[in-house]
């Protein structure tokens, strides 16, 4: 049973078992783009049964080679991605029947996503990226209370004038997210109320403003904050190493007067 | 008298009355949401009705144990924040009749805000945002007069062919923001006009380009102004650590020195 | 007439003179603004010709004064904000006649300017906003062929599918400046060619790859460019006054050591 | 023969050379434009074609005496600048002939890419821009993930709701890019579709949210970078200086010691 452990877990650890699995993830996204074309989902149907199948098995094998190599299920189940891993193959698995061919595909689609826990240098960038978002985290909730207040209003405002965009509370939070992208706001939006509403302008103008400067606020904090951080990270500066050195010859020379001294 | 004070900073200061008024604060956000709902508004209006009363009623109750808890009444109203408080709550009894039905359901959405001056760490970053505006007093300013010249210049030239966008000069005031968030410049506003009059074009381009260009150097300013004051607030680096220890032993170098000369 | 230059450089100088021609332009900027309602353009018209008489004396009065208190009129001339206020003004003496009625307008509307080189703060901000445009210089040359190359090839290409936005030249420069802006690039100028011409989308989506690319790369420029600036004018880090002290006690302990080996 | 490289080595490496092939690239430029004028093109089209005639030629004698100045052919060819303007310069000599009226045209447009290759400057930003793009290699294989497993659930989804937009995944992935622009991405692409199916916001909200989180993590890694390699070329900044100088006198004071003790 240890010998199996060690082995599988060499084969796991091997980068040509990495490759052929990043081959067969470009292989499955191939196909998946493929099944989106009419001509080939209708003619080729049977072989790309055959080939999802196919693929299916082939990552079931690599996942369990991946468990057995683990030290332990626990330390497996404990890193996220590994299952993330699992999730997507073993469900790939439990929906089968007609039933759930949306769902199928739409898994066979984020299989794709694999990549990102099999390459190692996307894997850091992806955790690095999400290590960002706690730090926003309070952001988030003020942007949150923002948002709300405003869709309450527009919608206790607007709902018969623009039925369309404030009809109803999440209609209005949808109307809102567009406007702080800034897409259509004037034209599709906000001109068409004015009509109606000649005061409307500053619910539209301080939105934006209020979004804009919050959101610009919090983009500033991101890049600050990680300029910080790679401050922190720097390895040790010129400055700080002739410092080191100045350091080394003062302690000599205090060597020499003490010794001088007695 | 003085132990009534006492105890009622005791119970303000209690993280569990913080979290019950984080509560219904939540409460009062879900109740002007379920409100816009006409569904809810129709069907349960006597509900909504009592428990706006009761939360009105709470929230006073909050206010009065805060004020009686604070050191004077004119310590509790320097505070923007208690202020704000006050203001939301008080102008809830005040406002009572059918005139204020609007205003009202407003004045309930605005409750939700209270949860800015409530968590604290919320209160922190609103406060930090806000300390950012002054320093922007001058580029507003700045913004400001050059948005006007072009209102007052758009207005002149192109009140008759689009009247729609610069048929007055708080039209054209509207507009102009319209532009600078470059939403439907073109399309809407810019090609129309023309059509009429073929050189109008330098008007927009020139517009957005000092538009973009001072807006830009005024982000650029508060990201600077940002990462300089992050700077400042930093805990003392590694090096000047290193360099108060090496301070520390020249000052022992020089006394065994000055021992050894006399 | 020494006396006089001394008097008026006196004049010129004194806070109430400053802030007597920031209210006359706050005026005029008003005035501005209330010409553009035909509302008062009609019933006022007199009243409003009157100010603005009165107005362009006043500002005479104020451009005479200061130039007498220069030291010389060379002086004078040179400071760029002299050269525009005495244009300005003066110009509003020499176009006189029913030709010039919208150039007199315009120039009634850009006197409200002359409060940049008036309030000091914004003087030197808009100088150094303009201080920022040398260091461009390459980018924007290097915007400049990129626009030139792809409306040339735009012109050649979609000029008969699109007249409207590619019809000639500078009409492809026009709607490549709109497509920078991403301002209904899709929606309007794209997919309409994209029916005609399957293969047009690289033109689209190559330019605004390339062009976002290079705007962003200038706007890190300027904002490293800014910080760098910013760090380098510092006042001397607290690390500096620390080496400078150390330096100092290391300057004594020599001194001692040579008076000891003598 | 070696006389012949050395007098053609001069001749490319003299300022005048670089103005007079820089006046030609702009005489160039200018015929390419004038050309896109219909009335230029039908009414000079003999003049327009001697004139280009003579450019080509003109071009071909200049890189012939900088690749006859070159050290060996091998290093002519080894600077991707000098291949260039060997490259459309002699592929205006071999598609000669009816066919390929269009792609000499456009070749005639590059010609003006060539300015880039003659003023040092802004072959320096340009080689600048160029480096900075394989660091964003990871992030570009990250967003080539997320779109295409975006276009492909797209694809499947809006397939037959919305042809126009997600009828194939080539086009999928035309629409995802214009909505990461957020150019019409509501009013133009979901809002019809939510009309079919009003699931489908969590479709281009996610997308937006998480693309705009990526691209911006992506601007502020570029930023970080920038401003760190900006830091390290920094010339030795006043610390370093005095650390130096402090260094020296440290042991000059070693010395006197050391002789002391002996």
């Amino acid at each position: 049973m240890k010998r199996l452990r060690e082995r599988c877990a060499q084969i796991a650890a091997h980068p040509h078992f990495m490759n052929t699995i990043i081959g067969f993830i470009i292989i499955n996204a191939v196909l998946v783009g493929l099944e989106t074309y009419p001509f080939f989902a209708e003619n080729y149907s049977g072989w790309l049964d055959i080939a999802n199948q196919a693929l299916l098995w082939i990552f079931t094998v690599e996942i369990i080679i991946r468990l057995l190599g683990s030290r332990s299920l626990g330390a497996f189940f404990k890193d996220p991605w590994s299952l993330f891993d699992f999730v997507i193959v073993a469900s790939g698995h439990f929906l089968v029947g007609s039933h759930f061919v949306t769902v199928l595909r739409i898994l066979r689609v984020l299989r794709v996503l694999r990549a990102i826990s099999i390459i190692p240098s996307l894997k850091l960038m992806v955790n690095a990226l999400l290590k960002t978002i706690p730090s926003m985290g309070t952001v988030l909730l003020l942007l949150g209370i923002f948002f709300y207040i405003y869709a309450v209003i527009g919608t206790m405002l607007y709902q018969s004038i623009a039925p369309e965009y404030f009809g109803s509370l999440h209609a209005s939070l949808l109307t809102l997210f567009q406007v702080v992208t800034l897409e259509s706001w004037a034209s599709a939006v906000m001109r068409p109320i004015l009509v109606e509403d000649p005061t409307s302008w500053w619910y539209f103008v301080t939105f934006i403003m209020i979004g804009a400067f919050v959101i610009i606020n919090l983009l500033v904090g991101v890049i600050v904050n990680n300029v910080e951080e790679a401050h922190r990270e720097d390895t040790p500066s010129p400055t700080d190493l002739k410092l080191a050195e100045m350091q080394k010859e003062m302690q000599e020379i205090k060597r020499l007067l003490e010794k001088d001294s007695t």
